[in-house]
């Protein structure tokens, strides 16, 4: 038996791959089958994550194998899906023991955390990389698209913003802070928690949603332009958390909050009639401004002035991979 | 726009990723929406193949196109499920347009014919690689496994084999041969067409099956591993193209067949009552041995006497990748 054949035995034998709800044959067979109830649809989305492109190289394999599923499940929050199932295809350069173990338990994590099952996939010799496909199940014509905005409606957003890119320094040891300030940025950054929960509570009363990857403003941009409508921003009514606003001070905390990516925190608009009971329920609703008619991203200050940045910083920010 | 995302517009632009039965949701959101009829299961396969392991780097991008997506595709047959939609993570080193209009032409042209939508995937910069993953559909409890071989079964195989195998020391450039027995083996290699139309006519026939990527002798281990039973396969039965043949004499032509991967034609185990009316319906099935009690993979020879190879160089086709 090959080295990468014995991965594969480990791989089918972690406690993720063990079946669930939905999973009618997991790995081990040349397809995997999935079961989706009468009047469901399954949710399907595929991000791959290169080594020294997405995540530093070397990085510690627990939080890869944590982060590596919950950027890919947060997709599935995106639109309102309830995950099911993901495979992996993990393409490795050397095989060690240690290493693999490592990954497996924070995929293990995150798995049992996601309520996912790991169905498939394939382990091949080469660069390190990693990319995940994931599967959910979501009633019928109700899933969160990035295409129904209508002008009047509140553009909120899940939680705080720019952690992760307020992390980023820490990750790749550039910058360091005291454990109070660093420790909250980087679980945002290596254990982001996929706003599922949202997501389904969304379903039927959201217009849109996306969760936020590359940017708030990146990002509200492809709204506008899936719904045919602007999108205005509100500076001053941006969540900070207080780390970051301690660690890269305001001015710099609301950059990283509008063009900092790798949040996964849900953007979405919804009809104000939607959200005193949303609210009332608990979810972590901020409304950061509104759709208008016309078109792109505007953002306001505290006047109402247009302060859209237009500088070569924002735009890298934008710009992908 | 960075490069990458204008990649994503030219595959969201491509004709395969136009839509197609099933598919709810195409390219462009956060994920794609596929339709799954009531009293069906959806079929995920995901395959990697990397530069320089899988595929000889530089290679030509249309014939690697076609391939990528034919191997991904095989294993839909082997589990006699109709293809529905696919999605392709593409891992580049830098972005060149005649590459990718090349690569896409191959892409759409097997998409084309194996009728599969395009529905997402991730492009991405980093070292050559591509991750397609595979969905079909299948009546529920109908899906071909490898675990249901019965002893008495007949073992089966799909058409000639070895030929991918024979043809690689054409495509490494290794030994030339006359057009006319380069082309026929070569066009195996780069365009193997799946067995979509024998997957399915074998449902609720074939008591298991899957398709020959690791070589026979290694595949049929797999079948009779996960159904418990032993495996014969009679040497003078191998079905052998006469352009094989001439190119590496019978002897090798046989060890090709036996233990040569990429062949992607299935094999599969029948009841014999079952073989007369899948023939008479013209299915292209050949009979090359049988499944006994006991375990393991047997080779045998005219006389029926144990030639099973053990030799280092038979080892070597079986371990992966």
């Amino acid at each position: 038996m090959g080295e990468f054949e014995l991965i594969r035995n480990f791989f089918a034998a972690a406690p993720c791959a063990q079946g669930g709800e939905g999973v009618a044959l997991g790995i081990g067979d040349d397809c995997a089958l999935l079961a989706v109830p009468p009047g469901e649809q399954l949710a399907i989305s595929t991000d791959t994550l290169v080594a020294g492109v997405h995540f530093a190289d070397p990085c510690d394999p627990f939080l890869l194998g944590q982060r590596s599923l919950a950027v890919a499940v947060s997709d599935l929050a995106a639109m309102g899906a309830t995950p099911v199932a993901f495979t992996l295809a993990l393409t490795l350069p050397t095989v060690t023991a240690e290493w693999l173990q490592a990954y497996a338990r924070g995929l293990n994590q995150m798995a049992q955390s996601c309520g996912v099952a790991l169905v498939g996939g394939d382990t091949t010799r080469g660069p390190l990389s990693l990319t995940m496909t994931v599967f959910g199940r979501v009633p019928g014509g109700l899933a969160l698209t990035r295409s129904g905005a209508q002008p009047g409606d509140l553009l909120c957003v899940g939680g705080d913003l720019g952690n992760a890119a307020g992390a980023l320094p820490l990750v790749l040891g550039q910058r360091t802070a005291d454990a109070s300030i660093a420790e909250p940025l980087l679980a945002h950054y290596w254990s982001p928690q996929p706003q599922l929960g949202l997501g389904q509570a969304l379903r039927g009363k959201a217009t849109s949603a996306m969760d936020i990857s590359d940017g708030l403003l990146a990002d509200c941009g492809h709204i506008a332009l899936a719904s045919k409508v602007g999108i205005e921003v509100e500076q001053e009514r941006l969540p900070l958390s207080q780390s970051l606003v301690d660690f890269l001070g305001q001015a710099d905390a609301q950059v990283a909050a509008l063009s900092g990516g790798d949040d996964y925190v849900l953007v979405f608009t919804l009809p104000s009639v939607e959200l005193p009971l949303l609210l009332a329920d608990g979810w972590p609703i901020h409304v950061i401004g509104q759709v208008v008619t016309g078109q792109g991203v505007k953002l306001l200050d505290a006047d109402g002035q247009d302060i859209t940045p237009q500088t070569r910083g924002y735009q890298h920010f934008r710009e992908s991979p």
